[in-house]
């Protein structure tokens, strides 16, 4: 890993300078989510921890900082045909809300056995829901039919320079907010969101650690970071029902390049931090969005000397978006 | 009720330059809590919403306000005696924290009943709890007991002008961060967090509406504000269990005086408001926090003329502290 090599602009799907024209193109829709911090929880780490609270982002979810890059780089020529994807997480329903910010129509392909509250979060927003069967094949070839039917334009979750680069934005808000932070710590799955943050985050100062998280039962991109290539798995399993993606051949380079560690997290600890986020921030995350915490709270993390002086942490809740229904039910009684 | 009536400075337990010198006293030991907004919930509302977030406060809830400026307003000789209090809520565990900033004793009177979590947020904090019976009687005679033994000062939860003068704070930070707000909601229960938010705002703006919202199974605000008088009830039912208590004899006054109406919802509404706030604001609140939201969206509200041109309502969001304990159930299964 050559942290401090020289930045070539043409090597990574994304630059410190993309990133601030993203962040210039989406600034005003956006929402500037606070950043939030515990002597609690400062105590448990044994660190100061700033929790940039990206949940309470339109949509979410960190992903409507990308969404909304792609949909406002569209030329009108472009976005009068729409965007499509066949995401149906966090992506899907960002993807949606932007396009209806600039009155385009956005294609989602959902797949049949998808948890009701996500396809809701996408009606909601207005996308145009195309139903698929429950297999990458039939989302692939359902998304591919919508692009040649009405020419809309796909817009990948994750292995997309425009995504990668709006996701990047969150850096530079956070080292806006806390210049004083030295390590970055954020969730891993597909790897839009650690690769925009960590260009943009050594761009501004090459000595902050970037750190991935990953749930165990979807250690792709730690396999991946270890062999040198990326390493795909034929099955997940994992509460973090967001981290289940694979890296792509231009989020790849940049987590090899500018990624210091992967720490991956068993699912109880993932649900432990994601308590804490509730009891003691009193921030409604889901379990993909704890997974920050619960890597800084582990032994693995603790323990390792590498990162003794890691003392001011930012951590990303990178979402809200969870099924509490069992919550809702218990209380009605 | 005469809300631009001239204000008489000795007339009520509070006045705006007791609340602006509170805010002195404690702004460096407070969080100052952000204001948070959602497109979806003001389609819901037809107005514009702007959820002031005490519950991320220390200690979870807007009441460590009070409790700071209590425990910093007393003299050295007080404050080495230390505090008492027999509310086994939000206010305890405030007044252990300010106690333990201060570096002084908190006695904390909680019956033997108490719920876990909020025994474990006072000791947490530092406090010495000392058992009661479940009974308010046994409740003020342990608390008496302790203050002739220790010399400790009590600070009651609401009926305390230190406390009421805390609260307003409140609406002086909120009405900097968001000037234009016409509107404020807030819970009521024995009426400290409204009798400080009224004042200050209506001394700011004699044109704001302060509104308080309240259990229809605890309505005795509402029937106190109809009968002219304080009404107390025998016995409560409703899921916010921070708004039980009955008015006191400070707080009464300001209420009848500065609070423009008193709205009551039902438990379903309460449970529907903050299942609203956790799936789209990603905030965990307690019962009792999210009333104001409850009540904005009651057909109440809505329907009434009065309230038609409340265009810009702070809401807040009072507390946070709610056992979740169902939520980790479910999902470590």
């Amino acid at each position: 890993m050559e942290v401090n090599s020289p930045y070539q602009a043409n090597e990574y799907a994304t630059s410190i300078s993309s990133i601030k024209e993203a962040w210039t193109r989406i600034n005003s829709v956006i929402h500037k989510t606070p950043v939030m911090s515990s002597e609690t929880l400062d105590l448990l780490a044994g660190r100061r921890l700033l929790f940039k609270c990206d949940c309470f982002q339109k949509g979410g979810a960190f992903k409507f900082r990308g969404a909304s890059n792609a949909i406002f780089s569209l030329n009108a020529e472009q976005a009068a045909k729409g965007v499509v994807t066949h995401s149906s997480g966090n992506h899907a329903a960002a993807l949606a809300l932007a396009a209806k910010l600039r009155g385009i129509p956005a294609y989602i392909v959902i797949p049949k056995n998808a948890p009701k509250c996500k396809v809701q979060n996408v009606i909601r927003y207005g996308g145009r829901v195309i139903w698929s069967e429950p297999t990458l094949k039939s989302r692939e070839t359902t998304a591919a039919k919508v692009m040649r039917e009405t020419g809309a334009v796909l817009i990948h979750p994750y292995n997309d320079a425009r995504i990668i680069s709006g996701q990047g934005t969150l850096s530079l808000e956070l080292l806006e907010q806390f210049p004083t932070i030295d390590t970055i710590v954020a969730p891993i799955s597909g790897g839009g969101l650690i690769s925009g943050v960590a260009v943009a985050a050594k761009s501004i100062n090459p000595a902050i650690r970037v750190l991935a998280a990953e749930p165990m039962g979807a250690n792709d991109a730690a396999l991946s970071k270890a062999a040198g290539s990326i390493v795909t798995l034929s099955e997940t399993n994992t509460i973090a029902d967001g981290l289940r993606a694979s890296l792509g051949n231009l989020t790849w380079p940049i987590v090899r390049d500018f990624v210091d560690d992967i720490m991956t997290v068993e699912d109880k600890e993932i649900i432990d931090a994601m308590r804490l986020c509730y009891e003691i921030l009193k921030v409604a995350v889901e379990p993909s969005g704890a997974i920050g915490l619960a890597a800084v709270l582990s032994d693995s993390f603790q323990k390792n000397p590498a990162w003794k002086d890691c003392n001011h942490i930012g951590i990303i809740l990178s979402g809200g978006n969870v099924d509490l229904g069992v919550l809702w039910e218990s209380l009605g009684k």
